[in-house]
Order: structure tokens, then C-alpha cells, then sequence
């Protein structure tokens, strides 16, 4: 809700809140009125079959949907993207735009086929973080490695079978460009004609017996290695 | 399942498949039996009410419940632990078990007031993990710490609020020691009283506009940084 109203595009239309919310978050009610939201104070009965949760927070936003595009995010010379190609759990999608923003990544790109980041679950395992950063769906996978690609960025398909893992990767001064980070499917991850379209595929080491890191956490870790890397080049120290 | 049953204390008693899942795993009822479970063929509609899950895989296995006791994984000489304080939501917790056997972790302990990891959703997050590694239960916080400090870890609290981040601590060789990660509730974090327990805190650097990461996302940076820490001290190369 806050990051929702706080955002340039968040584009907030409507809010239901109930009495004891209302009170509570005086602050959200007057600052999505006065950004020209119908603002309508009503029971909290009539609001439980409005949220997806078991225990709702008694405030319901109706806000536009705000599909990025694909180019303007190109043209603004991105240093850090994540591609989810084939990602159906609304959790995982939502856990990555969260790690993604965290990371300091210039965007989210779902691939057609990927799970609408609009959807309930998606929106709240993001924190917030929908709000932060552009977040483009429904591009074919194929069109989104190419353009990532002509648009300077390294493509790199994160694949658990690769020969090449992510400290090496680090230590070859792969992570060093502008990267994007391909990441499949939670089940079946990448397939091969999929993985192929990258320029190079890297592996998250496994240490111990498991046999795969589960996606979200995947991506936790090529993302901030990507973070810690180019922080690295540029010299600078970390942000906190 | 698989993994239960290839765990020398994985302990399956009961197995209830029905005749498709039977038939399609027939190594794993042949495994079960010989492994001295009983094996029960059932209708696929009487083994829907053993399973919480939507969509249920067929097979449904009893086993012991098979919580490890801290003593001895002290003894073993332990080089990372991860130590889980009132941590609630099952899903992060056997996914910060999967993550922990990815890196290498040689047990995770749970506190009083932690998740029971044999809930069906923890278990399932795990992904077979929790079959491959120690998961020590019910250890009151100040208990744990103390045992595992006279173990001669090092406890570093993960605390988004701390001043030293983690790629200073890398840089400092701060990870290179042995070394238990405390991470705290998904909601709340660690109260100070329980960060104050260990040696240092240390902060995943945020580098967008995230607030927070979320509890398994923070431990799998975390942890990678201590597997890739303890590979680079021993000048072992990465696993793969």
C-alpha cells in the first residue's frame, strides 16, 4: 500500500479500508485520497471476501496494473536484469522482484508462459519491491535474450548442470559486465534450447547432498554475486 | 520419499501408495518393503486425506520423527551451522534447510518456539534435505549460542540493521572461522536480546530500494558467502 502510493506509476484507485485499519493507517486514507483515490470506509465482513489472506491487514488498494515496457528500461543502459523464463509460482515470481530489488537490479522481465505478477501471492512475496523497479511481462523468451543482448548485457542462463560455476565465474571476471540472469521453470527448470540462447551458463555450486537450491534462492545468490561484483568494479563500497 | 528411505536413519514405517504411484515407483515400494515398512496398495481417493498437498504425488510415507540432539554434531567439529531462532513460517524453514545442505552446512538447529520441521510443508520445502542433514529442535536460543560458541564457532547474527555488512566481513576474513549463522523470525527479526548473544551482527547490504530481504533469501547469501569462504581458506576449488 505504502509503496504502492509512494510510487510514481502505482496509480492507486481505489481503497477499502475498515474502521480499525482506517484509524491505524490515517496517513495511508489521506495520502491515497489525495492522490485521487475513492477512498471507502466500510465493514470489516465486506472486506474479508475482497483479500486472498487468512488474516487480512483491513485495507484493500484496487490500483491500476503497470506493465513496464521492455525498451525504455533498454535504453536506460541497465547494469543488472533478471529474466524468468517459464516461472508459474506467483511465490517464487514475487520472491525474486523482491531479491531483485535488493540487489539493486535495473528491472524484472517475465517471459510469456511466466506467472502475472499482479496476482495476490506475487504482490505481497514482493514486499513492495513491484513498486521499486520495472517489472516487464509477456515478452517470448527469444526476443528478450536478443534484445538484452544488443543492448550490451551479458545473458547468463543460471542452470545447475553447467560446467562453469559462480565462483569462477566471479574470479574470470564474468560477473564484471552488465549481466542478465536467466533463471527457468521452479520444476523443470531450463531447457536446453532455452539455455542455449545464453552466452554462458553458470552453476550455483552445491557443497553438501542437496540436489538444487530451490529457485527464489537461486537467484538470491547469482543476483548478489552479480551486486557484489559490480560494486567491485566500480570501486565503491558497499551501500551500508 | 527416496530420500527417506536412502537415509540411514530416515526411519519409513508405513508407506501408502496407490496402484498407479505404485506402479510407476516400483524401486521405492520394493525399497520400503525391504527397508521392513509395511506397504499398504490403496485407492487413490482413500490416500487424498493423508496428503496436504493439491495436487498429492500418490505415494504417502510414515516415518519416525528423527530429531538429532545437539552433543554430538558439536563433536563432529562442525564448520557451518545454521541456527534458526523462532522461526514460524514451515516453507522458509525447510527452505533454509535445503539451502544449508546445498552449502554445505553440517546441521541446523532450531530454538524453542521454531516451526516443527516434520510439519508437511516444511518437509516438503526441504526437498529431501531434512533426511540429509542433522535438524536439532527445541534448543532454548541462550542454550544453543553458548553450546555452540564453547564449540568454538563463531555466531554471526544476520541483521539487516547491523554496521558491518557482509562483504566487509568477507574481506575482513571474519567467515573464513568456523562459523553458526543466527537467523531470526520472518516477521520480526531478532530482538536485540537475541542478536546481543552472538559475536557479531552482520547485514546482507541492500542494494536497491527493498526494505528487507526475506528470511530464506537473506540465509542462502549468507550461507553461500560462508561455503565460498571456508573453500577459498582450505584453497579447495568449488565442488563443481
Amino acid at each position: 500500500m505504502r509503496e504502492a502510493l509512494a510510487a510514481p506509476d502505482g496509480d492507486v484507485r481505489v481503497l477499502f479500508a475498515d474502521q480499525e485499519a482506517a484509524a491505524r493507517h490515517a496517513d495511508l486514507v489521506t495520502a491515497a485520497h489525495a492522490a485521487g483515490a475513492a477512498v471507502h470506509i466500510v465493514a470489516a465482513t465486506a472486506l474479508a471476501p475482497l483479500t486472498g489472506t487468512v488474516t487480512p491487514q483491513g485495507l484493500v488498494a484496487v490500483c491500476g496494473a503497470r506493465a513496464a515496457a521492455l525498451a525504455p528500461v533498454l535504453a536506460a543502459g541497465p547494469r543488472l536484469l533478471a529474466l524468468l523464463a517459464d516461472v508459474r509460482d506467483p511465490g517464487n515470481a514475487g520472491t525474486v522482484i523482491r531479491t531483485a530489488d535488493a540487489a539493486g537490479a535495473d528491472a524484472v522481465v517475465l517471459t510469456a508462459g511466466s506467472v502475472d505478477p499482479t496476482n495476490g501471492k506475487c504482490v505481497r512475496a514482493s514486499a513492495g519491491s513491484l513498486f521499486h523497479l520495472p517489472v516487464v511481462v509477456d515478452v517470448p523468451v527469444e526476443e528478450a535474450v536478443a534484445a538484452l543482448r544488443a543492448a550490451g548485457l551479458v545473458v547468463l542462463a543460471a542452470d545447475g548442470t553447467a560446467t562453469t560455476d559462480l565462483p569462477a565465474a566471479a574470479a574470470d571476471g564474468l560477473l564484471d559486465c552488465p549481466t542478465a540472469w536467466l533463471f527457468g521453470n521452479e520444476a523443470w527448470g531450463l531447457p536446453a534450447a532455452v539455455r542455449e540462447l545464453a552466452d554462458h551458463a553458470v552453476a550455483v555450486p552445491i557443497y553438501g547432498r542437496a540436489e538444487s537450491l530451490n529457485l527464489a534462492t537461486a537467484a538470491a545468490v547469482c543476483l548478489y554475486a552479480s551486486a557484489q561484483a559490480h560494486a567491485g568494479a566500480r570501486g565503491e563500497p558497499p551501500p551500508r
